[in-house]
């Protein structure tokens, strides 16, 4: 896989598509591409990238395909769809979807590719715009091992944990274990500051004796800082947190699966995004926990 | 405070205490000491430890008493009792209660001490028999400024990160919050592992991609491990960190906070101790939620 031999395709030019194909095109890579706001495509025209006006051309444009876009509906479109991806592919072709989605969609589409000679894998990431900006992203794959193997360089352009977790699917499961964990943290997060608030005590001072021991996590470190700041900024949008647990949720019922701290967490990123917060960053829990207990936290700590 | 001028009390000599005690016994402290059990202070008698037979012995021989014990009834017992440190007390004497134990009682304690010209000082850690033996806690202090700057270099011989929170209780608030935190900290981490085995997951290929990120925790590090290899050998006490998430939900009822999280931790903790797992450590919360899920942990993860 080498920038002289391999075109690639890239769909969703959103803030981390937009990091990822330019670390791409950087390296020397052709790149076709798509997204549905067409403004959004322009950076990446800058730095050389042909636009396109459908997933269909994108494809027929290139040897390996990637996809990020926002909900699995965008998804099944981008790919599955009349212009989607699958429809104008080739024999020996490659499709990523590197959307968060859902782990049976990703199986649906492999067994579509599949049945073209299409290889399909799921590649969903972790480690939000920084992370794609600094290409520090965590992949988590599923798919063919050969196939896996054939677009790792790729891969390594983007990110700096790469691992391959199993076959179509495998990749959005981890990522919903990722999300399982971060979901029960952020509780654990809000209400240990709720607690030193309510109680009187100096949230930094409270942070130094905690952060580094057991207590500790990356929300915490991270995320923490920024409620007591009061930036409640997007580095990953409640909206979409909500769709990854409602995933997950979803994918533990049909296992007969019980996550009961889960499940509280999507019923307080619901309260959350009830009080207009969908597009703000998942730090806003703090908002909802604190109205919930008639606190005012935004004129506290701003 | 030098070797040379202070001598030292102790009362609590199980795996704490011995590793704590022994650090300031080893930096040249003359200690007086006293357990319970007396066999548990066999250790620090051949470190050169004087024994005695009561609390009150202990503060009638030294000049700064340390306590660290189970419950909050011990810590009653030992300092405010009939044969307690404050009965055996003297004008100047410093008492540190380093038991994890009720912010109210901290403050009791302090008000019936500062009225004998007794300084008292609430003082928890974390950090678990590893940090007390390597002298590497974290101290959440409470009390008199001045107090605790005068045993400052004492705690330095315990701990590596030693902070003040505030008055009396203060302390052991901070503490109540590194236990909030942990609480859903751990429901996160089981959770995300009964996921992960449920799909088919190889668990430790899903922490290579997970631990690292935005969803990695010291839970996730130290104890999902633990939790693969069926190790439940106690780190932290089960009936411990009930005792400890108890005091954390009262104190935060009698401040009419609602912590959701905290309350679910307790409930599975409470099932975790229910099922005979009391003096396992806290990651038998896994086997807890494998039962609750009709899964056999044990039988395949040992």
């Amino acid at each position: 896989m080498t920038p002289e031999k391999t075109r690639i395709g890239w769909i969703g030019t959103g803030v981390m598509g937009n990091s990822m194909c330019g670390h791409l095109i950087k390296a020397g890579y052709q790149a076709t591409i798509y997204n549905r706001t067409s403004e959004k495509t322009r950076t990446l025209q800058e730095l050389g990238a042909t636009v396109v006006s459908s997933p269909k051309e994108v494809a027929q444009q290139s040897e390996v395909v990637f996809t990020i876009v926002g909900f699995p509906r965008d998804v099944r479109s981008v790919i599955l769809g009349e212009d989607g991806v699958l429809a104008g592919s080739h024999e020996g072709m490659v499709v990523v979807d590197m959307t968060t989605s859902e782990p049976s969609l990703a199986v649906e589409i492999a067994k579509a590719a599949g049945a073209i000679g299409v290889q399909s894998i799921d590649a969903p990431v972790s480690g939000g715009d920084t992370g794609a900006k600094n290409a520090a992203l965590s992949i988590m794959i599923g798919g063919d091992a050969s196939a896996v193997e054939s677009i790792r360089p790729l891969f390594e352009l983007m990110g700096k944990t790469i691992v391959r977790q199993g076959g179509p699917g495998a990749g959005q499961h981890t990522k919903m274990v990722n999300q399982t964990l971060i979901a029960s943290g952020m509780i654990a997060v809000c209400e240990g500051l709720l607690y030193a608030h309510k109680v009187g005590l100096d949230i930094p001072t409270v942070l130094e004796s905690v952060a580094s021991g057991a207590a500790g996590s990356w929300s915490l470190s991270n995320l923490a800082p920024r409620m007591i700041n009061g930036d409640f900024d997007p580095g990953f949008f409640v909206e979409h947190f909500l769709k990854d647990m409602k995933i997950a949720l979803d994918e533990a019922s049909r296992m007969n699966l019980a996550l009961p701290g889960l499940a509280l967490g999507y019923q307080l990123y619901n309260a959350v995004a009830g009080q207009g917060h969908h597009r703000d960053g998942t730090q806003a829990l703090i908002l909802a926990l604190s109205q919930l207990n008639g606190i005012d936290w935004q004129s506290q700590y701003s």
